[in-house]
């Protein structure tokens, strides 16, 4: 059951689709007691906790699946050293479920600045401060953690659902400068015998980052290139950013401006920020008709062949506001005058370092939102969302019967039914494996389920161990990209001396395809998790609850990586006897039962565990050089039957928007003495494993 | 067995203080094909590893107890951010063991940057890289990885031996500004029943950073205050950098220009550079005369009763280089001009981000050391090692019979002779507790016994949960102290909640000190290790040569903290069986024996890990409120006898220089009905925990 209580006037995110009539006082909440301060401005919602209450959700942030024990703000930033001590990364996820002595769970539904203070201040405390303005705060109530997302998704809409090349693997580096860097990248994977479905376009495709050009330089004939590439089952995703160059003569620019598409300073001029290009400015994504206009600028790429896009930088990022940098380059005067020491040293640092995201940028511009003048700070965790719905919107009416690849850096609950996410621009820290793992849940609870992280990491110089021991994890995460920044050790598979171990993981992934496609697609279909915490399914469970380095994969997997340099195997904790695959590559395997508890687990650094569920199965398919290539009609199923199992096997052309659950399913029925049985659309021969 | 190869002609580091005579040629080394690059001036050496050799050492630096899988560099700096892809910490500690198909030990003498590249280009080549210069290699073959470093051990001399009350609990925060507010800290400690021997005095205490002052006004009596503390039992401990202010009528700035004692460039005029007190001179610590010179200054605070010291920005830190501010600001004047984007705004901010600890600014100064002159960059390991050295000689003449306190930020092996180490600005991380285990025993191997980790976390915000866990490690450090940043959260104990776990885990420590200073006085004295991994000590079990978040303590006692968060236990194995003790103070306490093997055991938030090992036993003493009352008339043992154990425990009076280990120990026999038998020094009543 949801309960929604209002404070002031919120403005309306459109998170929730669904709402009940009627309102009801924040005074009248339950579980928290609240009070107002500043003048009534912030409110602040306080609950006790119970010792050992575990709190889930948040989505994209740091630390671990229990939340407790730190602080966090909805503040989307780009900022790219993910380490413990952040409180906010790129997105907005205000979703979170308190299960110990009592069961609920909370939204909060506030565009503004959210802090949620969870046993940081007083271990035993869980506090929620929201920035001044209104906000709806809605309660959950239901049987079971997993029930009560599933009434949350139903509020929010349904999930995104990608193409089904999606799920294939992706090649991505901010880096590759022109054709030739690509073909490069695909024929060595091809030449390897290493699957792979699209290669990533970073910023540097464009014309001097000007959004939806092509540099002419380095991709003469654009559309012919692309279908070359498509003749190869190769999709080139370019990159979207939010700020839009000022240069008189591009048409964007000259559009906007033109038609005050682009967010204003108080005084109605245009707000100029730096980013890539150098000076922007910045399309009001919460503006109908700027939304509506932005969103159609992706028809010049789509009319190039492209079905994918990434949107990026629309945090909004800003290098600098240009007001303040005229201030900034005088207080350098300053100290430049003065002798530098502990406090003027630091202070001039502080000041170059602080150019970027500030507070007093995001407070000089304004939105036209639904006919209102709204200060930018105060719907700023919108606008990633906002600017992905545009695409989202425009794809409906440009390619109304087929799915177009899109994934966003900056989200806000809602923009799960636009696109996907991915986590941002990660490290090459073995830390950053357990956080990626960590955030799935909390994703997957605010409906993004198209989501995964840069593979190898972004930042930093990667490892040969640390990339693989990454993709063991990458394999069952439906965007499954490698991506890597300018500047960092290169990291496509081809650079590192074993092969072999690339190409029998990233081969598995490619077996695995059916199932994840059809866990996926169902999990979006009937508002649920694709990823969960082992509480989630095993709820009784007292030593599953304190597990934060397993998580359950759809309903027949649990997956345990291994997350740690030279490790040569890891505990695991089982919460039921499952059947272990220790795989090398989708045919080379290793297979044994295990009791239910505490194991270490043996796995090499070129091995992957897949714990399979009594009495369930995973389809296998014979792997493919991509997705198009997955061979559906052969398919051999993981099983530890003790009774009998069933399944059911989503699958579909890969492409249509219309999904109709029920008659893409075949259901798959093993029994204990190994007859496997099968009904519905897929013919296809089956096999045990 | 240990061999000395040397290339050209090195820079006498002082490092080994015995060897033999005679002299090979690095030609002839064994193990490593080698070769000289960039005109014969940088020396490459490379082995080649078996897929699974473990690499251990490297002293205090990042990532694993195996170090394999990266590149680390000895090149001191001081950089607080210590995440995993840094290289380079504050120290230098060129010493590391290979134990797999071959088995050897490996010294790389030379005080210029020397690169590890521990299978990270390639994952299975280990490559020394040795910048231009001579240098000297030692390589050490032995029965044993324990047998090795002890050889080593010899060869470099005995380690400093603090005073014993170094072995209490020290507070400390940047940010301690007066007399009250350390008058504050030991009233709540004392009220509060939570034992304490000493607090930190950061660069606050001092007249503008100027060291060896005092400031007057925060200070306005300060030998009467050093006194008012120490009839408390509390030893005020300041710090002292490396950086001189330049400042007209500051005696240690006049005497250092007036007799040359400060590094020079090469026009000779003095070398200014920018540090916590603005523009600072640098002694020339590898010069004789102004290392004697610098270390007599220490007598202005140990007249005034201080008997402790720590040493801090000796890589040396260097804020900015004075001339390379100049052209720094003129290029920000270039970038001020134009239009900033990708290229000229990163190219802005790192301008000034890059002004601190810059190469150019290290090869722009001079020493003179031993008849020569030689540039900073070649010598630049050296600089921590020398300033701590000649605070170390001084102590011996001006205080013969009594040990100071003394630990320093950076240090290079032969630095361990004369005081410890504390390993720097760490953050308030989860991860960072890890850390300080995994340092523990590369930091033994090189002789620093004395050290210990900012308990806590410096850097960053804590909390209290991560402050219990990393207390709950750091009461077997021989250096436990609390230390944090200016401008983070306060984390003395009293700031928290749950005051009564604070006070079982720290009462704990001091119920330990006498089985602490006894394993650290042997181990100084016989040149072994205290903390080792577990393959020091169970070489043959392959499954202990992978556990890399548990430690040895000393002959007794196996250590396996928990160091996530939210975790209620953690995985524990257990070589041989062991008996348990859970402490959640030094009385309350549960006991199990556990067989060998892998382990889920619990842990909450107040309690302590200790496994006793078979026949051996832990003598435990009654608290006090600081070591001086740690009551050695009455030692309970903790005991895990299934045969006879016997145990050397050694003390003194905890000052004395003069060490003569044998007297100082008694021999505790217990036999398996429960028989304690003791004979030597010490007269106590002994009874079984």
């Amino acid at each position: 059951m949801i309960k929604r209580f209002t404070w002031g006037r919120p403005v309306e995110t459109e998170a929730v689709v669904k709402r009940e009539a009627g309102e009801r006082k924040l005074s009248e909440v339950p579980y928290f007691s609240q009070v107002q301060t500043g003048d009534g401005r912030v409110s602040v919602l306080t609950y006790h906790m119970g010792e050992h209450d575990i709190i889930y959700g948040l989505g994209e942030n740091i630390r671990g699946i229990n939340k407790r024990g730190w602080v966090y703000e909805s503040n989307c930033v780009d900022d790219p050293i993910h380490t413990e001590a952040r409180r906010n990364l790129y997105a907005s996820h205000n979703f979170f479920l308190v299960d110990g002595r009592e069961r609920f769970g909370v939204f909060v539904d506030a565009p503004q600045k959210v802090t949620f203070d969870i046993g940081y201040t007083d271990r035993d405390r869980l506090a929620v401060t929201v920035d001044a303005g209104g906000f709806d705060l809605y309660i959950l109530e239901g049987d079971s953690l997993r029930q009560m997302v599933r009434e949350f998704r139903q509020i929010i809409g349904r999930s995104y659902i990608p193409p089904k090349w999606g799920f294939g693997y992706g090649q991505s580096r901010w880096g590759y400068e022109n054709e030739d860097d690509i073909r490069q990248v695909v024929k060595r994977h091809r030449d390897n015998g290493v699957p792979l479905d699209s290669v990533y376009m970073d910023i540097d495709y464009m014309e001097r980052f000007k959004d939806f050009t092509v540099d002419e330089e380095k991709f003469p004939k654009f559309p012919r290139f692309v279908e070359e590439m498509r003749a190869q089952n190769i999709h080139l995703v370019p990159i979207i950013d939010a700020g839009v160059k000022i240069e008189k003569g591009y048409s964007v620019y000259e559009e906007g401006v033109e038609n005050g598409y682009f967010c204003k300073k108080e005084d109605g001029s245009e707000f100029v920020g730096g980013v890539w290009p150098g000076r922007c400015h910045f399309p009001d994504m919460l503006n109908d008709d700027a939304r509506k206009w932005f969103g159609r600028k992706y028809k010049l790429l789509l009319d190039q062949g492209i079905d994918g896009f990434w949107n990026d930088m629309n945090e909004p990022a800003l290098f600098y506001g240009e007001d303040y940098l005229t201030k900034a380059f005088e207080k350098l005067d300053e100290y430049r005058k003065q002798e530098l020491n502990l406090h003027t040293f630091f202070g001039m640092k502080n000041l170059v370092l602080g150019l970027s995201n500030r507070k007093e940028d995001y407070e000089s511009f304004y939105h036209e939102y639904k006919w209102e003048r709204i200060r930018h700070d105060k719907v700023h965790n919108l606008y990633g969302y906002y600017m992905t719905r545009s695409a989202g919107e425009a794809f409906d009416e440009l390619e109304p019967d087929k799915r177009i690849l899109m994934f966003s850096r900056a989200s806000y609950v809602g923009m799960h039914r636009y696109g996907g996410v991915w986590t941002g621009d990660n490290s090459s820290w073995w830390s950053h494996i357990l956080m990626n793992l960590q955030m799935l849940p909390g994703l997957n609870m605010c409906g993004f389920l198209y989501t995964g992280a840069d593979l190898g990491g972004f930042g930093c110089d990667t490892t040969e161990d640390l990339l693989l021991r990454w993709l063991e994890l990458g394999i069952f995460t439906p965007l499954m990209r490698n991506h890597s920044a300018k500047g960092t050790r290169e990291q496509e598979f081809y650079r590192f001396g074993h092969v072999e171990d690339f190409r029998g993981i990233i081969g598995l992934r490619y077996a695995l395809v059916p199932y994840l496609y059809s866990e996926f697609v169902k999990a979006a279909m009937r508002d649920d998790m694709m990823f969960l915490p082992l509480a989630f399914v095993y709820p009784k469970d007292q030593e599953a609850a304190v597990v934060e380095d397993q998580l359950m994969v759809g309903e027949s997997v649990m997956i345990a990586p291994v997350y740690r340099q030279n490790a040569r195997g890891r505990y695991v904790y089982l919460p039921e006897d499952m059947k272990l695959y220790r795989f090398r590559s989708s045919e080379d395997v290793d297979i044994e039962v295990l009791r239910a508890g505490h194991h270490y687990v043996k796995a090499e650094l070129n091995e992957v565990l897949v714990f399979v569920r009594p009495n369930h199965v995973v389809p296998l398919a014979g792997g493919g050089c991509c997705v198009a290539d997955v061979d559906m009609s052969r398919l051999r199923l993981l099983h530890f039957v003790t009774d009998q199992a069933e399944y059911e096997l989503y699958d579909d052309d890969g492409y249509g928007k219309k999904i109709d659950l029920e008659s893409g399913i075949t259901k798959v029925r093993v029994t204990v003495d190994g007859k496997v049985d099968a009904e519905g659309a897929l013919e296809a021969e089956w096999t045990l494993f």
